[in-house]
């Protein structure tokens, strides 16, 4: 359906942009598994804007509710419930724009699909709208430690706009990331993202680029062979964040300019005498299953549709007017907010194929 | 679930490699739609292999039997079985790979996760697996141009390996890809991209490439704005491919190097009155919902696994080893083959969506 | 899963009996519909307790609020949430209960399936879970009546243990039924049955019977022939209200009890050239598709669990006790307080099952 | 959908009755478990017609074929497709009912709702769609036993027409009830029951009844606390079967002529100390949940609605006439040959729940 997600570890999400609040409904979380409101707060404040100079000035505290399925920080089994409700929601700030279709805006296309439009901001197609998804993940996330203790997901900037930044995939830490503002390892890089922001910023432009994340410790069997591929199952979730692009699993469009045998990830045993592959280019998964080396995933964000220049657009009544931009909350570059979505995208997958693989082996990650 | 797609036209596969037969059922297609048997026939023909030398030697008929829910070419609105039975199954081709785990394959994925695996081949991890998506295309797009005549999807050999065609995508037409040995529109292009083919061949080696594909004729309004987003369930079908390692919609990673105002497409009237986008770098879609304009993706697809070269890899005994592969039938590139597929999965996803958007508003396509 | 229900007209509800609170999202309601917050709160003041002698003393005024998908009073089409606080959570109350598996209740299975249980009162197994229902279909209610404004839903107490009130099913009408305190139309049956309730009130005992339903003006065309019947949607939906122990459709059991001559509704013509049938034993229901005629079925509802007379039990840690139940708020009998549960649930299928129509057949209403 | 059951445990079936071929692919059955072709060919033949003078004459032999997911009569984790072929089918016995809306079945609603219907037969609306259900469930039961090696289902006749067999539900065995032709085990209400049949027989006239369940050695906790409590799937899934009026849980009807302390079932240690109840008027389901103790439905089937007696009703030009069914294959009383299909329902929905309680709960049956 429209905000529903997961075969097993289900998600459903609320709330408008400019209405009372969002939240989420997660159907499925086993019972038992200890998750502190702390713990979902802090998702929520990874994605929260108005941190610095590099995000934008709308500057709520998203503070979250549990309203149900959680009794003394154990999960009961039941659903859980979650609320943040909208403080800072200055509805006339959109006045202006209400009656025009934003370019690169789902203006048009909400009109065009309900008829109808919230009288305010994007509704259901504002970046606000993730916060359910967010809040969410940080329960899929607590189940998925519960079974896997040292399963990590770590997502950073690798690129924004033309700057690459130079990321060792292998040694990356959550920490590292954190310590950047705009979540960007790599020092030098970090610097010449942050001026062609504020470039952008002063020009009322905005900038796009790539996000790449790794999770690591997951262990060989997760996945479905066919359309739920965990690949696939991971295009989907990705491509269903604001501003997405691109998806790539592994080295992605890289692999397309190797041949076979530069590409393929030999087998190969390791101390341990654990089948590991000697490279990872398939991003450690193989025919839709995962293969216990680290999932790798690369997803690109467009630069966001609201500027602060002049664009000709149509208005409701289908006039052709120019138009700019004169207030709302908005970043110049999504890319380091985005960081904390992709992870919470990938822990809502992952506790799904977790539950699903626990159904069909019961013995999973004991034999 | 494993081996199923869609919300309302649902389809289900099922069928190995080398067993008794593969095929479909589809649940959900209204009744009252014509569909010839022979029009499956012949989507089912596009993706066979065997046909020229750029393919695999397998050379199976592949015909399909509908055994339900269709009568005098009719569609009952009852479910849709079809089989296609395997006839070309030489199981011990494989007998000297089945004890190990080949680089890049499903082998030991599939191992892993389910503790068993056919005896012979890809099982499910095998293209043949398609032949039911193929089948289930061929009646969704039969359902479609019921309610859209002149809906169409064209997809195209964009790229292999390092030769980029050039291809003008608002001009080029079915037949003359269908023209083109290795469904590549550019005369030059293709005749690179052939003989790269048949060198990989003879080096007993694999390339990868991309696929485009455009959908015209496509109403504003199919999609859904949160999860299931038009572009979301496109990128998870185009990911449960075999061998697909990338996603890209409209422009894709190309946007990612613009700014805001160099990306937004600006809406404007046609000749007509009616709303159109003055450039469509967003490929049709604007918050998971289509806008009207053409919708454009890309699918990069990797080298395929099977090559004729010496590779390390281990047994299921956990021995390294050497091994080269003597025998099977495979493609040195997937690439032309893979156009029918990535067609067939975008068919299925607009029929899908078709449904769903008639659930919410039954008289779209009549306002 | 567990807490949604719908395949397009999707509820997900959560909360506990006492918790912060309980609540539903619907997703996949179209937009364009009028919803008035009254009208909601409505429908939840009839499941409302503590309203007269008749019913328990828990006297929760729960007032709704909607937190998302509506606006002024129209639906947007993206998911309605609606959220009830608990306001007289005396958890105390039940502290003495807390350690043992009561009889009839859900304590032992809630134990045995998640090894833990709500600290107070019975969880989502109490009858407040229905909150989330009965608010959800208001909304269906609502979306139905935007497409058959005449289509009504009329339930009412047809049997109190084992005083069987004598209601002509044709004629019967909602004011009738809400005249009543205990829901039973039947003036004469009404006062024997008060007389029983408390009766069993004085006991400390209580009461089962049946309510009936019947639904009018649906049109011929909804439900599915194979899994998905109508009745077996019905079947599903009242079932899954608590202390539910039968269902039947139509003349139900008595169509056993006659032979094929006897029970066959016989088809023809009425005076405006429509197709009817002269009687109505199968409940409007054939195949699993509605007919046109009146959909008619009831349900049977076992005596409530939670007595206050001396039982015997075994306690948490696996001892027999023997216990008289001190406190907590509850009905002698369910009966008067099913009927909009029955009726709630009742609004809910059709609506699914008008939106799945409506994607096969959009003209569905119009030819 | 129409044709699909399951949440994890996916059944999707097709045909009708007189086209090609009936079956049905089951998907999510997890690898490893034995099924061999024969025990499949057992289930089928258990409702097969033809076998004695109590049911319909056509004798099919139903001769399954598995397509896929199994070899070496181990299931691989893929779907499993199994198919049998019509061979009976003498479509121009129907060519005199095929304009006519024959009463009690579902020519009308199909026509209806589809706008068009099989050219002859009951198309979906057949007792022959059961057949796809019955394979699946040979699938179920393997996949059941493989882990509750003594789960047990036995269904038997419990009524036909007024003829009330009298059966102790604690002893009653399945070679017992397979003794009987009419699946009675109750000799003296057997002999009564097969005079009433071929009574009808001679009449041309029907007889409806009543089948009942009972599950045995099925562990407490499987289930869900709200919409798919296991009594609401069973309902479901016993109400999609063809001429199923009624479900009963437990003592169903019988107990809302009690009260509370009359119908509550007592917990007790046994001499195991393991918690059992006293009585089992809840029929092994708490709030959804089994508790352990054997788990017993009722479910009650109108007579026929092919009776061979002149009958009124309408043609598909609208016009009234009368009418007598001159040929067809069609049993003067289901019972008996409902009571593998009752099972088989049973025994889906049971292995649909122990996969959806191993993604819960991966220790379940092992603490």
């Amino acid at each position: 359906m429209s905000s529903n997600l997961g075969t097993l570890f289900r998600v459903s999400t609320f709330g408008e942009s400019h209405g009372v609040g969002l939240g989420c409904i997660i159907d499925g979380c086993p019972s038992g598994i200890k998750i502190e409101e702390s713990a979902i707060q802090s998702f929520l404040n990874r994605r929260r804007p108005g941190q610095n100079e590099f995000t934008t000035p709308r500057g709520e505290l998203d503070t979250c509710e549990i309203l149900s399925g959680v009794e003394n920080s154990v999960t009961l089994g039941t659903p859980i419930a979650i609320i943040v409700r909208n403080q800072d929601k200055k509805a006339n700030d959109y006045q202006d724009i209400n009656q025009i279709f934003r370019p690169g805006h789902a203006d048009y296309t909400t009109f065009k699909k309900y008829g109808t439009s919230p009288s305010s901001g994007g509704g259901r197609a504002s970046a606000r709208e993730t916060i359910g998804r967010v809040a969410a993940a940080a329960v899929a996330k607590a189940y998925v430690q519960s079974k896997i203790p040292n399963a990590e997901i770590i997502g950073w900037v690798d690129r924004i706009y033309d700057i690459q930044a130079n990321v060792t995939t292998n040694s990356i830490t959550f920490n590292e990331v954190e310590a950047s503002l705009i979540r960007c390892p790599d020092k030098n890089a970090e610097e010449k993202m942050k001026e062609k922001i504020l470039e952008a910023k002063t020009e009322g432009d905005s900038l796009g680029g790539v996000v790449r994340c790794i999770a690591r410790n997951i262990p060989a069997g997760l996945g479905e062979p066919v359309f739920d591929k965990l690949e696939a199952e991971l295009a989907k979730a990705m491509l269903s964040l604001p501003a997405v692009r691109s998806f790539e699993i592994g080295d992605g469009l890289a692999s397309t300019y190797l041949k076979g045998s530069e590409n393929n990830d030999a087998f190969q045993l390791n101390e341990s005498g654990a089948v590991v592959t000697q490279s990872n280019k398939s991003g450690g998964i193989q025919g839709g299953i995962s293969n216990g080396m680290p999932i790798l995933i690369s997803v690109g964000f467009k630069p966001v549709s609201t500027i602060f220049k002049e664009q000709n657009t149509v208005t409701k009544e289908l006039k052709e007017i120019s138009f700019k931009a004169k207030s709302g909350r908005h970043d110049p570059c999504v890319l380091p907010r985005a960081v904390p979505l992709v992870e919470s995208m990938f822990w809502l997958v992952l506790a799904d194929h977790l539950l699903r693989q626990f159904s069909l082996n019961p013995k999973f990650l004991i034999e």
